[in-house]
């Protein structure tokens, strides 16, 4: 396995390595694996094909392990899905949160592959009592200051994990699953935010009480000023403006499209609507490209400014279940979920 | 702009350069631009951005040019296309046929951004009686020992080039689309053989009477046994077997996901069946991951073999108007449209 090609990336943390799509790859519907974003919790693994097994363990007492071959051997499934980092735009926040200081690139869409996560969990008998499935990556590390070194864990909910549609990829965009991105074997849950998408898998249990490791306890918790918490789990609906970007300067009376993506977890985005002058008045936008259950959706909605001076765009989606994007981002102790719409400001000139 | 590198490819041709994906990327939904086949007429155009213009004339006498980036800032809309070349399969007739001789790899499926090609033609007065639109590639060469040198020309009745889809790419897989692949602009009609696509396109014309240059009248004609003739246009509904591999050896009694993909121009694909006793029973495959309109199907069919020795697997795709795969490809003087149900041999050991 190579090593990681991360250069074309807005790096945003070296400790373990944190980088952003960059701004020109966020117009494209699709990411190339070279240009999607990347965040983990620990250093990338040392992985070693030949020796490298899956294990599933049941809490029955089953237990099988699989090698790569033997999973690519499974019937083959293809979900083109977005991912988003659950602190994506968190450097919007004010006041601050801690954490990556994440702009507007922790997103991004690519077609993944690989095998149903029910083909391997359909093999075993699970046991009677089962809630949840629980994933161990390769990865291990000290998750906080005052913690032991631990494998990233994360577990899912048993209907979810049998979902045809969670998969265990080996493959993005038709090419062999780079190491960045949890070769050989990254879990894909589709409409969740990305630290549920347990890169490096080497183990899956099934476990008769809800798991609250580190990572799904403590860290990816939605903790609200009014005392209320939540866990962090599918993205909430959101769009974003890649065209015109910020600052730029434009000319009167040109006509310009307004575009961008618009995308809402395990749902679909019924409108997107743009308002050009700072929110007084919205427009319905037009829907373009692909419409796929679990990918982000194009938008383009066509602008000539008729007056010089500073403008500030706005974008807002709605998806299919009625839910709304906020205008503001609703402020939580760790920085998670910021979905507000993000004012482009551009400059009219004569 | 780079050279290409076509070294994953399997080269048919090399005065131009031709060739094949490889059969470990056909079973993969989308191909990696590296892994996409190349077939040009001609060797690739000496292409510079800058002075770089696309030039549309229309028979009224309109003119407008526009530079890339001009093209660029014109609605952005994305599709995902299996593009297949007219001469895939060719090898398997019997007699044979002349011209590149490929095996089925001259097939494959990429996400193409660019602007729909209205967006240009909706500028211009076309004309009263225009009855197509004339496409001029940037590569330039003789097309036949008797001919002089000209550019490669194709032309599309009005009507589709002014549907939405139709579109002039710039960019392929998220990436700024390839020399080899008709940088910076090329033309994107879902449906149609490759041919239609006309690469390093640097001008479109509106005419009054419809073209028929060589690579539309002469070079890309079905010409059958019977006498009857008719252009090549619409992909011709098809499926593939991609594993298991002809001559791979299996075990007695395991179970295998025979698998592939299925295409069939601008339709859907409805359904998809497969044989393991060489086209005696007929069982459906499952229709397996992303269904676009103009991309190719995946399917998969769980096949557990009980008997050793040689097995002749075959599928036999029927699209959403009724159109099926025959058995047979239907033999024409130039060796194009072949989709005849091609066997894959396998050998079952205990």
């Amino acid at each position: 396995m190579n090593d990681a090609d991360t250069s074309g990336l807005k790096t945003i943390g070296t400790d373990p390595y944190v980088g952003e799509t960059p701004q020109t790859a966020l117009g494209s519907w699709l990411t190339p694996n070279s240009l999607f974003y990347v965040r983990s919790q620990f250093d990338y693994p040392d992985i070693d094909e030949n020796p490298w097994k899956l294990n599933a363990v049941s809490s029955a007492g089953d237990e099988i392990s699989l090698s790569l071959d033997e999973i690519k051997q499974l019937p083959k499934h293809t979900v083109t899905v977005t991912l988003e980092c659950a602190g994506n735009n968190r450097s919007d926040l004010n006041p601050p949160a801690p954490g990556n200081q994440f702009n507007n690139g922790a997103v991004s869409n690519a077609v993944w592959s690989g095998t149903s996560l029910k083909s391997i969990l359909s093999k075993m008998n699970l046991g009677q009592d089962v809630v949840e499935i629980l994933f161990e990556g390769a990865d291990v590390g000290s998750p906080a200051a005052d913690k032991d070194a631990e494998p990233y864990l994360r577990s899912l909910p048993l209907d979810l994990a049998m979902h045809e549609d969670t998969l265990l990829a080996y493959e993005m965009n038709g090419e062999t699953l780079p190491l960045e991105h949890g070769y050989p074997i990254r879990l894909i849950i589709p409409g969740w935010y990305g630290m549920a998408h347990v890169k490096w898998v080497n183990k899956i249990s099934s476990i008769t009480t809800p798991f609250s490791g580190y990572f799904q306890g403590e860290k990816y918790v939605l903790k609200y000023d009014d005392g209320t918490e939540r866990p962090v789990q599918e993205i909430q609906v959101k769009s974003a403006i890649t065209s015109p970007r910020e600052k730029e300067s434009l000319k009167c009376c040109e006509t310009y499209s307004v575009s961008g993506q618009a995308w809402a977890g395990r749902n679909q985005i019924k409108k997107v609507e743009v308002s050009v002058d700072g929110g007084k008045i919205w427009s319905a936008a037009q829907l373009i490209g692909p419409s796929e259950n679990y990918a982000w959706q194009q938008w383009t909605y066509s602008w000539t400014p008729d007056s010089p001076g500073d403008h500030v765009l706005l974008s807002r989606a709605t998806d299919t279940k009625g839910n709304e994007q906020p205008l503001e981002s609703r402020w939580n102790e760790l920085g998670y979920a910021v979905n507000g719409s993000k004012p482009v400001n551009v400059v009219v000139s004569n």
